[in-house]
């Protein structure tokens, strides 16, 4: 089959894959719709030392479901998340921190930038007729947004304030709208500013960011700087949400997080249900943030595309 | 009158110290004892330029109270903040987080390492007559371990771990046994590993902490070492509390509490009324922690004993 292969941060396009065999309660899956992601550009650039195919955004079918034949023909999402059922943290009810998983592209198991891959069944999600391919695709990052909200208590009566207007800034935004919340975006290039208009968020400089007044920052940029503007903008004991991969350390003044109380809350995936029920509402439409659709074997473009300055949701079709 | 002074990173004991007049709202206290904490010893370092008399904890006795009359001779504990109540934190409810506040013997507004010092009367908590001056005068620090509950739900099906049993890390170990919880601190000198003895508290050295399983970690070293030692002892989804004034800047793997999903809360002053009632009822009793008590002439040689390592409480009085 025709995938996409990362090995020694290297890219390529490859026709001579095999179709991988599903194990014992796993599903084979027919890749549909995928999409690239910041963190499938950092595993190019070694931020985990990942050999295989990458990809983690998907719309698939299932194929193949040994012992499960209900689920053949389903159109499906999946958690990214192979959890093991038997440590600690799966015993807890937190089968995304199972403390031996594996992660759909990202480690130790290969992803859905080729014709097919597999997932366990308990990880897939059956995607109602009426939501497109287009949006169904966006369900892992859309949960990943959502997830803000499972980890902190978001209001109509707070300021709200989102770092960054990228692929995955731009969902949380949606994401937050939902909430009624006083929402502003950070946002300095006019594609996500056109976006954001048409639903009604406001958007503003980094620069004029009122100090001091967000209870919540969620921080998209996973920069330096981005931190700096999150810490100026949280009020006193206000929450930062950490929702993007950092690169590297970063000097931290943690008297100042003790002396006006700030809490920092890393956030990384959400459960899919909440995001396909709100796509099937239309309470979130992601497709406006695709930029391009392109085949598998043109997957080095579509790299080169999707690590542009400003560009938005790069997906792939076998 | 006798006190403390400091200027230029420079203790000196002065006994031509003016006393303080109130002004609208204020009253003069008369030190009856007070408590010299690691921020003390901090600002001589020049944690923060303050210029004047230091001290935050305090035991005393109302003298005067121009407008208030019905205070004067009360036995007093105070709150250490001296808010505007005009400003967004004040009218938000957040008098700690005043952006103009004043700091009793920290920002601008000397402090009770002196015969007598000023405070507004609406920072005065009466202090019932069987709690003795040698536990109200640790309200303060008390009231900022109880904190701790204010900020983060703790309850009895938790493990929470206290790195650091100095003066403050034993009042969080005291304050946090009676949730219930299944708690354990890090202590590795007698006299604290005794304290807890005593109040059937279980303690461990740094290198038995088991790693990723404590749902709550409390760090109250201050350290980056302290810190380190929290982040591997946190489980996934689980919460360090920075109960302590870090020195300097901390290099901090931001993507970690992404992948993790860690939250980090900074914890400052609580509040005494909590804080009286408990010591009043017995369930948490601080006095063992008192290592010596110096009278204010003896300033310099009361601050030597709290800053040799292993110290616990040293008190002044006047």
């Amino acid at each position: 089959m025709i995938g996409i292969w990362l090995e020694n941060k290297t890219l390529s396009v490859r026709d001579d894959l095999p179709i991988p065999a599903p194990g014992p309660g796993e599903a084979l899956v027919r890749m549909r719709l995928a999409g690239v992601c910041s963190t499938d550009l950092e595993l190019c650039k070694g931020y985990y030392p990942f050999r295989g195919v990458p990809g983690h955004e998907f719309a698939g079918q299932v194929v193949e479901a040994p012992g499960s034949p209900e689920w053949i023909g389903k159109r499906v999402v999946g958690d990214i998340n192979i959890s093991c059922g038997q440590c600690e943290s799966c015993l807890s009810g937190r089968p995304h921190h199972c403390l031996h998983r594996k992660t759909l592209g990202i480690i130790q198991w290969d992803g859905c930038f080729a014709e097919y891959f597999t997932l366990p069944v308990r990880n897939l999600y059956p995607v109602e007729e009426d939501i497109l391919d287009e949006a169904a695709v966006f369900s892992e990052p859309l949960a990943a947004a959502f997830e803000i909200q499972e980890q902190v208590h978001i209001h109509a009566g707070m300021h709200v304030l989102v770092i960054g207007a990228g692929r995955l800034g731009l969902l949380a935004a949606l994401s937050l709208a939902l909430t009624g919340c006083d929402l502003s975006v950070v946002a300095r290039r006019p594609r996500p500013q056109a976006i954001l208009r048409e639903r009604g968020i406001p958007y503003l400089a980094a620069e004029d960011i009122p100090p001091h007044r967000a209870d919540v920052v969620v921080e998209v940029t996973g920069s330096p700087d981005g931190f700096d503007l999150a810490r100026r903008a949280v009020r006193p004991a206000g929450t930062i949400v950490l929702k993007s991969t950092f690169k590297g350390n970063v000097q931290l003044n943690l008297s100042s997080l003790v002396v006006d109380e700030v809490t920092l809350v890393g956030s990384r995936c959400g459960s899919h249900p909440a995001a396909l029920r709100l796509m099937q509402e239309k309470a979130v439409d992601p497709c406006p943030l695709v930029d391009a659709i392109y085949p598998l074997s043109a997957g080095l473009a579509a790299f080169e595309h999707a690590a542009k300055p400003g560009a938005l949701k790069i997906l792939l079709r076998p």
